[in-house]
């Protein structure tokens, strides 16, 4: 299933996609896609559903993030070993986490705004790992049992925020808008090797990220194995999984950040496309 | 007014104290302490009510997190002058910030678990700040305007999981317990100054922590006034603000950690007092 949530900002309803691609209302099925409708349960609930039976939405309305009322947004840094290997970083012992903001989640189309301030705000692709079951010293060998599905991340990151301001990582991370995410969850049941997606950001039409989760150093059950030993994870959690190559600021002979009027478009092989224009807050 | 949370885990009612320090039930009047509640004529609505046609709860039940829903938990980190003489670092440019997993908030008197492979668990009694308006591009002469209340928070720290796991610091700070906060929200009317509360902690009564918040490197109104820079800070956010001298893990000639069994006693001046004991997840 592809699961989504449209509406206006706040506002947003669930909704899922039919056979043919058309967006079905499931606002009298459920009240969100969040929570205990990400459980196993959940979704066999709206999997026995017949989507022809719902109604139709019309037009294209604002899609949300795929999740509602996330509780945490984990994040794992250098993630890839052909990214780390492109900044001459060393593999890191454990997963690099980092949070990101709630407020800073965001509909996978909506407008990114730079902030005051900004003097280098960077993109990153990436897998988003949503939890379905609560999942406490997990190891990696069921880990995957934990996920209700996987959706694209973009984890809009501003350099100077994240390292140049004396705080840590998360600074430069959750900005209002940095956290766009979906179009669509697409259901665990459908991604036969989450290991082998491939994946790329174009910026203003050119190609700068190009990867595959293939390369990732820890793979989706060994961060789900990682992070559970530290704290739990909830149903509704989102893990977004690092990013490969191309990000503005490994960009040779000199970085390329972001400027007012650019244009992001995003996609992982099966989970969807999002397409971003850049702002700039006043 | 005190506002408080009480009830079992995730069953939380909103309450108040009355002029005789008894319990009264808000459940009635208000759904949680939370979100608009805690806007300016949220807390007016309260404050013109008469606490004793209020319920009186009985007995002495077990009270949650004075804040529900908690949308981000923000945590300056090495933020008082003589914290940071004791531990020879240098004073920073900015506030450092780290999240706090929303996962490990906990109630003030929640027995705190140390998690599997915990081998220094560590205490900071803080000021916690509550968010009542929505803040964007604060000033700080503006900012405590911004301010529901007030409240203490242990910014429970495992310091191995900390700096020892190739992380950020979130990881030794959002463990499952590691975040009690409360006995109550003190509102702001009450708290003369923000920056002149005594403060301590004591462990198995023996006096860990004491300071005050007059020595702070940045106040609770600069604070804001960075945080707002770079993300909203919305209705219900906390920002714990940073520990005084005194932690295990500065202690001569070795430090001092935390043990099963051990009691933390962690008070600030007008804000009530929390007492945990340790556990150890099997």
């Amino acid at each position: 299933m592809k699961l989504l949530r449209f509406g206006p900002v706040g506002q947003e309803k669930p909704g899922m996609l039919d056979a043919q691609g058309q967006l079905r209302d499931l606002s009298g099925v459920v009240d969100d896609i969040s929570g205990a409708v990400l459980s196993d349960a959940g979704l066999a609930k709206l999997r026995a559903l017949d989507p022809t039976e719902l109604p139709l939405v019309e037009g294209t309305p604002r899609l949300g993030a795929c999740v509602g009322e996330i509780g945490k947004f984990c994040c794992i840094g250098l993630n890839y070993s052909d990214h780390a290997a492109e900044t001459g970083a060393s593999i890191p012992e454990h997963p690099i986490l980092f949070m990101k903001a709630n407020s800073a989640i965001s509909g996978p189309n909506d407008t990114v705004m730079m902030p005051r301030g900004s003097t280098s705000t960077d993109w990153e692709v990436e897998l988003g790992v949503v939890i379905g079951k609560t999942a406490k010293y997990v190891g990696k060998e069921d880990a995957l049992d934990y996920v209700a599905g996987y959706c694209v991340v973009n984890d809009v990151s501003e350099r100077h925020f994240q390292t140049g301001l004396t705080g840590q990582w998360t600074k430069g991370k959750s900005c209002d808008t940095f956290g766009p995410t979906g179009p669509w969850l697409v259901t665990r049941d459908e991604v036969a090797d989450p290991q082998a997606l491939t994946m790329h950001l174009d910026l203003n039409g050119t190609r700068m990220q190009t990867g595959s989760t293939a390369t990732m150093i820890f793979t989706v059950a060994e961060i789900i194995e990682h992070l559970s030993q530290l704290f739990t994870l909830h149903p509704g959690d989102v893990i977004s999984t690092g990013t490969p190559p191309g990000v503005g600021m490994g960009m040779k002979p000199q970085p390329v950040y972001l400027k007012k009027g650019d244009v992001m478009d995003v996609a992982i092989e099966g989970l969807g496309a999002q397409r971003q224009e850049i702002g700039q807050d006043a």
